[in-house]
């Protein structure tokens, strides 16, 4: 759960009257057509997802006055499960009198049906910048026996109902259950356990990932496996280039476990999160920063006899600023999306674009919705092959050495695959009339408009950039400027000098003179072009540079490892 | 807390208008003088005693829709703290939306404050006699600044959350705070610790105590140092003619250190506790028993390093039908009763009559009050000197083997010395125009009226039955007839034949005929007379019996270790 001060939150608000809305203009004015978001009002932290074995559909949840969820069969539209978007789960029981956070759901849980581990939340304020309210997150257990139109909260009280004892914790929710192989392996579990971690972080010591195993076959028992994964206080990854901040407090942590074709519970041990920090000094109920993270490690049993995770690569899932709170699940070959574009297992990450800056901006509320979701990722196992094995190889960054193809002064690096899932990326590129411009060749600074340009603000584009060796050490930028007209422009660019992709918004927005809560900040983020060994020759690794442009919503995904997701109003 | 099954209770019923309650005649027909009642309806468990460090009151509390109290600087008068006996705490917080079960305070808690240590209840209904629901008894915290007129709730989540982990409870309520010195030394705790025992059981296996210790300055955090007391279901001390069943379920237990002159934090380990218990099929929601007991025992430690206690004689606490859940509390000789009387370091101990048998009988509402406390007992370590040491001693009871005291084929007996509490017992014996009846030898069967008899229905009477060696053996029965007109009678009377004090209420209340849910079940409990060697000559104990008679409340109290409170109307 992304957590906003208590003060922001309106969790009593009716939803406006529904059939006002889409005759106003400004409900369609910056409102995207490909990206999931509820029928109006303000979506949360997507989460929640799972694939019902009784339909194999797939539910993609968020908070939403509670929780609510659409279904697709394929990745590209999506059905409402309830109308209007309706909650499936609403806070408001006696575990839960205040609120409704992040859950994640056990597809056959409880006498074989879709059960949701949430949390439960019966005080507030929550906040890593102010003391922990002991027992204000619990979490706890609801199930679906009608194919996900609502879960209903078992009639007890939470199952597991505080933190590890006397950790005076920073935060304590986002329960994530999962499956590891290796961890059942290390823990000595039986195969296929349940494992569930819960996100959070101790106070003056920081941020922590707290390890729980099911204990019994009714879910009701899952024991203390201890803080399989702790940072120190706003510490970093390596020098903080290529991962931000660990910060104070985890949110929002998924688990899973890939290989290079996707999902395996035998493979590799992924992590994607949220870290929240401040500037000093701190100040209580402001977090400044929220950072979309992943990592991915290697297990190992500390003296204590618990499993330890311990990050061998780190990086950011998203470099937007409003890009924050991902949750993926796994998306088994077998369900009805995966059997219709021949997919293999895979895991499927959303992450959620807040449309008001976490509640912090006043973006009017006239547009009677506010956020999205980004469009469905698949994760998997990347490798970069030929890598000249030079410092850019070796910093620690968002990359680690593959220690085993080591030759010839190459080495392989992995690092976390990220593309938009095959499904909506096919009908991206498929969409509308398409179009390719002809390569150019660019030698000097200068802004060549392409031949032909879309005319509408849902488009993709795709673009190869390919330096010379001479480009690294020198101020150059090379990008592209959308969504242009006569008073408005945005600048997409690769800056060679701090190796970023840059999207500049002064320019984007004419309304953000007139109506205030338009952020035209400048995004970034870091993507490092190695050095490749190439029929002989040493190059810069090409720019792949891929441009989703749905209204208001921009996603720049670059080289299968980099995404940006950012609004442009 | 003396559960009731959840239909029995109405938690939301308002009470009624005061103003017509003591014109009824019906409400003072029974109406007890001497002992603690609210001003109207219905009394719970006793519990949440202690002394104001500030005031050196003791405050005596008791369940009533939640929790009211009274004070006292004598034990003889009580003054309720808040108009009409309106409750310091009611149910319907957070953490106790459904009930507020009893609880105990540290005198000196949080910031020097009386501090109340209690169980908080979301779920409902509670009993062992059907599974438990997780999270449906939780221990919270609450805090007075206002001299016990109120006792404000923390705004925080419990702070003993759950039983310990997936143990299948049938009961984890009404947590008991103490210290021990012996303890202390045993867990290697720092001296002058606060414990908390919490009463249940657990499913399939009988019940327990579940220990834990303070483990922070703020009392938010109690260690879960296991069970330290846990019976075999539905078992029994020795063969259960002395201390009746342990039952299935404990409840109400209250752990405390005696010497021979009172309390004492390095005496010997004492318990008092309610059983639950019933025959032959199990009824759901149905308790048929319940056991007021006492225990004594040893401490050590297990090999898992668990303190563990052991009983070494237990006994009934109360032998009434009716009398159970008692609470008591250290009232310290600097308290303002005891320096008034001169007495020392105190446990003093409150045993509760249900006035309609834990909600099941019907007797008339419109009486509109029901039940009351017995009067306040003094618990010390008692001990009987110059026993014989015959089959008679030897057996497993209520009492046990000084070891240290055997010569000449004499022993010393230790057993839980209980008698009523000196100010009140002084003021009994001082009350209105006593007399002396002359002592009478009688050798054969009848019944021989008194030359004068009390001519109310409030009074103390006091007799020693001396008894030759042939009444063991014989079928002898001596008493007394109380309460004595044409049509009514009781008859208080020992019974060789099975070591037994009996009531005989088959006549005791012609209101029975026409009133339904009166109880005139005979009431009878054990006493053992031992053989005594005095001066040379074996002799049979004498029978101490003090009757004391308070409208339609009785107590029968003899030889300091046996005690029986009932209704006889």
């Amino acid at each position: 759960m992304a957590t906003l001060a208590a003060a922001q939150l309106d969790y009593s608000s009716a939803p406006p009257n529904l059939s006002t809305l889409t005759g106003t203009s400004l409900f369609s004015t910056w409102r995207p057509k490909i990206h999931v978001l509820p029928p109006f009002g303000q979506i949360g932290d997507p989460c929640m997802h799972y694939t019902d074995p009784s339909t194999g559909l797939f539910h993609v949840g968020y908070l939403f006055n509670g929780a609510s969820e659409a279904t697709t069969d394929d990745l590209v539209t999506y059905t409402d499960l309830n109308a209007n978007g309706d909650p499936f789960i609403v806070a408001g029981g006696i575990n839960d009198p205040i609120a409704v956070f992040d859950g994640s759901v056990i597809p056959s849980g409880i006498n074989g049906l879709p059960t949701l581990l949430y949390t439960s939340v019966p005080y507030l304020p929550i906040q890593w910048t102010i003391p922990y309210t002991r027992g204000s997150e619990t979490q706890s257990l609801a199930v679906s026996s009608d194919g996900g139109k609502n879960f209903t909260k078992l009639e007890q009280g939470p199952v597991i109902p505080s933190p590890p004892f006397a950790v005076n914790v920073t935060g304590f929710r986002d329960p994530y259950v999962f499956q590891s192989a290796q961890l059942d392996t290390l823990l000595n579990s039986t195969g296929g356990t349940w494992y569930v971690i819960i996100s959070g972080g101790v106070h003056d010591k920081g941020p922590s990932q707290f390890l729980y195993r099911r204990h019994d076959e009714n879910f009701q028992y899952w024991e203390d496996m201890g803080q399989w994964w702790h940072e120190t206080a706003n510490s970093t990854w390596g020098n903080g280039e290529f991962a931000g901040r660990w910060g104070f407090n985890f949110e929002t942590g998924n688990v899973f476990t890939l290989d290079e074709e996707g999902y395996n519970e035998a493979g590799e041990t992924f992590v994607t999160l949220g870290a929240e920090w401040s500037l000093e000094p701190i100040v209580p109920q402001v977090s400044d920063f929220r950072e979309m993270l992943w990592a991915s490690g290697k297990l190992s049993l500390s003296e204590a006899g618990q499993a330890k995770f311990t990050p061998t690569m780190a990086g950011k899932l998203d470099w937007g600023h409003s890009a924050y709170a991902a949750a993926g699940k796994v998306l088994p070959a077998s369900s009805v999306p995966s059997t219709k574009s021949g997919a293999p297992d895979r895991f499927i990450s959303y992450v959620w674009l807040t449309g008001n800056f976490y509640g912090t901006q006043s973006f009017p509320a006239a547009q009677n919705w506010t956020g999205a979701l980004l469009l469905p990722r698949e994760l998997s196992l990347g490798t970069i092959d030929n890598v000249v094995d030079n410092d850019l190889a070796r910093q620690t960054g968002s990359w680690s050495v593959c220690a085993n193809d080591t030759s010839n002064g190459l080495v392989q690096l992995r690092t976390l695959k990220q593309n938009i899932a095959r499904e909506p990326l096919a009908a991206l590129m498929a969409s509308n009339a398409s179009f390719i411009e002809p390569g150019q060749t660019i030698s000097s600074p200068r802004s060549t408009p392409f031949a032909q340009s879309p005319d509408t603000k849902f488009f993709v584009m795709a673009a190869n950039l390919t330096f010379t060796q001479s480009a690294r050490d020198s101020g150059l930028k090379a990008g592209f400027k959308i969504l242009s007209s006569e008073y408005e422009s945005t600048t997409i660019y690769y800056q060679f000098s701090n190796e970023s992709i840059i999207v500049d918004r002064s320019n984007s927005s004419a309304a953000a003179e007139s109506s205030a809560g338009i952020d035209v900040r400048n995004e970034a983020g870091r993507l490092r072009l190695f050095d490749i060994m190439e029929g002989g020759d040493e190059k810069i690794e090409t720019l792949e540079l891929m441009i989703v442009v749905d209204n208001s919503i921009v996603e720049i995904h670059a080289n299968g490892r980099f995404a940006l997701g950012t609004w442009i109003r």
